[in-house]
């Protein structure tokens, strides 16, 4: 039985509090939030104590931890996890800041220990056939790379105010997700965004509507789309097409009903949003990683990952000002 | 907390008692099988304590039970916990002769017990959301109905000795399933069967292929075709045309992931089998029990589900004898 | 160049003079038709010379002859036809009365012309495409056929009257679509029907919902169902298992057009009747009637498909009156 | 009736002597190409009486002209017809220098006679559809287009020496494209492209694989992607989405059919080239030039559309150098 810490009781925290106790070879042993409210919940739903950061971390049968508190909070609670030579998962991103990023996994190759980052997206059942599918050769060489990823509302201003803007927030999926299906680094980014469905976007001197073209040093070309509104729900498509052959992912459904009336041949609209469409890869992320830490494995993506998809959410961020081609940072 | 105690812990036993851990209101409080390891499986990873039948039935504890044993023992277990006052979940079908099945449900009726048959297919979000959409009116008035129903593969002999034969096993669910969605009680019922899969069909002089068309008084028709062998999976489709639409329910696919590729356009085959497609209208149905007891409802579908599906079924292998329409016993 | 005469000026004369036209292999010499008007439309369209049956059959140029006049004119027009020596493609049904069908074609045989029954839905490239795919072995031994034949509206009163009921009229294409698939011929037949669209079709003894079973002597099965009102349009489809997959042919729409919009996932309804579903299929059974005439080869279906064909429709429409498997005539 | 001269012979040119053999208002009266055999075809399959371009210029009779010859003839054949006085249509480009293309629009204003230029994928039901769609509002505000255009295999050496390259003479159709779904114009665009499939291309200083982002002033952003090379065919859909919707027109294919067997469930691919997607978008293009003459309309699209493709192709070309947003000639 593997112990965890869980620090966050939010609604990521909940959720990753669901998956450990669905997990038979888990248990969740602590909850660490100030919250009391919302660590209570998770408390009674799960047998956890509420404990602080300090005694969570200190208790040697602690195996790994689960960081899904508030954003600015990760890299310290991952480098003080780190210390205590906790196993980590942690929610993306690392921090909203390159130096905080580099501090962070600096601290964590220091110390040696697992660290997963919670891209879950590579979790989903459809995006892994792709992948999959990818690796066994089905479309040949990889050539073109086309994401869809639309949210079916904007989160609030609250929320937008620290999330680090779009690229750094709701990008960061598609940018992983591109690293994950393009086979090789990305080392241009193009970006370029709009302000077309809340004005509190252009308040904030963010962006609602984007679109980035990456490529790679072979010449391998991705495109990425993102909207924070979709009316009809939740859109998350991937298409990889390559010299032998095209795999898409489309989105899923609540059922399998088709009516047809008067006014043509109506399906479901798509899963309406990430809890929905993602409940089970939050689930199957979080038995991956116990499960590394059980069999000693390496845990994947890694904090390489999480610094990856940063440095090409700074470079989207640089190109959407500069209208260029923008180099990725190296390492 | 409803206490619940499992009767069976085979394949669907085991599938109940996941159900039950799985649902926050109840709990799996004994389970009964003389097969020691089976029921040792089930007590390991529930909590439940393994009794015998009467020390089970004793406890007036015990809210409801759960029957999942073999075939034969169903009507018997189910005259037991009546007379203990218990609700019941009863695995289909009550028992393979009428007589049978007219005393059990004559016994739950003296007790005033809440009866629900596990037809869970009734549970499925598709078919669910098809029979909600007829209620809906989005189809108007029911007309023709059709049910597509056939196995990945068929059972061994030992299995099929003690079926009870195609109608009474496989046909029986979509006898059901014709009573869900037509709207009006089948009062005739044509059947036609063949042995084109499996020579042991024959041996039993049973069948492994079938057509069945059921008629209502005021006409509606419906149409149910059965094999034992789909070599692409688990097929289970539902259509009901109407004087204002069509609803169908399709398949299910375990991923999204469609590849275009120089032999056509490939995507997913169905989910392999009922353990996958049905996983979820298990776990439905036993939430549905559970919150029946907890709220004095009485539960759906009810013994006389289970009876007039058995009619069916019997009217059915009469046709396929006859060659002709044969009338369902009307009550 | 091969010289035709077109008998019936009506909707279905029209198509074949259009597909006539536009096949730089034939040329419509004359078409023959007492509705002055109608022929004048398609003389002014074609080129083609008004005359009368005799004279058109005395015309040696005339290399064959195309039969779409009243259904009950066939039979007389055929046998003339054949003993001035012209190859016939004659429309579906060759008549409603058994004995004139066998008198026609007995004389067809003597005369040694060749002969075409328009079942032009075998020309259809997607059943085309579904039987040549049985033949490849695509689907193994066919074990389970179904057929769906739904028109979106039913037809008026007066056409009713002399239609020679649904069975003859409508099921008829759906029984030659049968024996196109089975690969055996049909020995029994059931078929029930009911008034549920229209009351005109009770009045006239007839039935507007059909469900009818199949059965060859090895045991394979067929299910046609049929309707006269379609809200959502033309429904033709057909869905053939055996013993190594399944192949299905769904309905053809007018784009590929989808929208996601507030209230689901929208596509085209079905191309909405049988003018724009099967306009090519007509074209098609045309072109190949023309390429046997002038490469001296028995065109398909033949005479022998046409009696086939209203054997099981005069079997079926014995099966819903007794209520039971109605033997076919053998030959 | 429209009498027409056509110039050009070879594939393209003998499309649309087809197309204005099938329409009932329009008569091929002359066709003109150095080629003989070519030129021979045509004439013998349609009347048409082979002449040089002056003899057909001078007959007062010709209505207009179809230009379908090479490439560098567009312009210098548009100017001339323009001086006689008669409608146009060209095919695209209208010359692969944008001072010719300047000059022939000037020449056509002056001459104030109807030109369309053949950009035929506006006239595919599909496209249509969804152009018909975002006029009735079913999007609400275009935001987002995706259009994604692939070739089934690169054409040879020799077309590709004299093609203008890839933007100039494949992207050109999806510049077109995105103009006619935005509903705005492009003002910057950027463009990437890379030689993954073909050394020629290499070679010969083109791309075979790109992506291209266009903004519009109002921030509408559009993403094309081309390949010249899908082992599945022609890959030709369209997805264009906004506040209230998206609407998405995907490949069509040859039938409906579908397999299921135990390596999935396949389909077919898309129609192979553009002969068979587009063919009749080719004959609906010349019905409507043929229209606008007869009823004294402005043929659709025009001078301006040829010029504004063209002009997104030169910054695209530019963009694809320069690494950023290049923006568009304004008019």
């Amino acid at each position: 039985m593997i112990d965890l810490a869980l620090f966050g009781a939010g609604q990521i925290g909940s959720i990753h509090a669901r998956g450990i106790a669905a997990n038979p070879k888990a248990r969740l042993k602590y909850v660490v939030d100030t919250r009391a409210e919302a660590a209570q919940r998770i408390a009674a739903a799960t047998g956890a104590a509420i404990v602080d950061r300090d005694a969570a971390l200190a208790d040697p049968a602690i195996a790994g931890v689960v960081i899904a508190s508030a954003t600015d909070t990760h890299a310290d609670l991952a480098i003080a996890a780190a210390a205590a030579g906790k196993a980590i998962f942690c929610e993306k991103p690392i921090h909203l800041t390159l130096d905080r990023v580099d501090a962070c996994l600096a601290a964590v190759k220091r110390a040696g220990v697992p660290f997963q980052i919670g891209f879950n997206r590579r979790f989903d059942a459809s995006f892994r056939a792709v992948r999959d599918g990818i690796d066994a050769g089905r479309v040949g060489k990889v050539e073109l790379v086309v994401i869809t990823s639309r949210d079916p509302a904007p989160d609030n201003e609250d929320y937008l105010r620290v999330s680090g803007g779009l690229f750094r927030d709701m990008t960061i999926h598609d940018f992983d997700m591109a690293r994950f299906l393009l086979g090789e680094e990305p080392s241009e980014v193009f970006a370029t965004g709009s302000c077309l469905v809340d004005p509190v976007f252009a308040k904030l001197g963010d962006f609602d509507t984007v679109m980035v073209v990456l490529r790679t040093k072979s010449g391998r070309l991705c495109h990425i789309n993102n909207s924070v509104r979709a009316v009809y729900g939740y859109d998350q498509r991937v298409e990889v097409f390559g010299s032998s052959g095209m795999l898409r992912a489309g989105n899923r459904t609540p059922t399998s009903v088709e009516h047809s009336g008067v006014g043509g041949i109506v399906t479901d609209k798509p899963l309406y949003f990430f809890l929905e469409r993602y409940a089970e890869s939050y689930a199957a992320e979080l038995r991956s990683f116990v499960s590394c830490i059980e069999e000693g494995r390496v845990p994947e993506p890694g904090p390489e990952d999480g610094l990856r998809a940063m440095l090409l959410a700074e470079s989207a961020l640089a190109s959407s000002k500069s209208g260029r081609f923008e180099p990725v940072r190296a390492g």
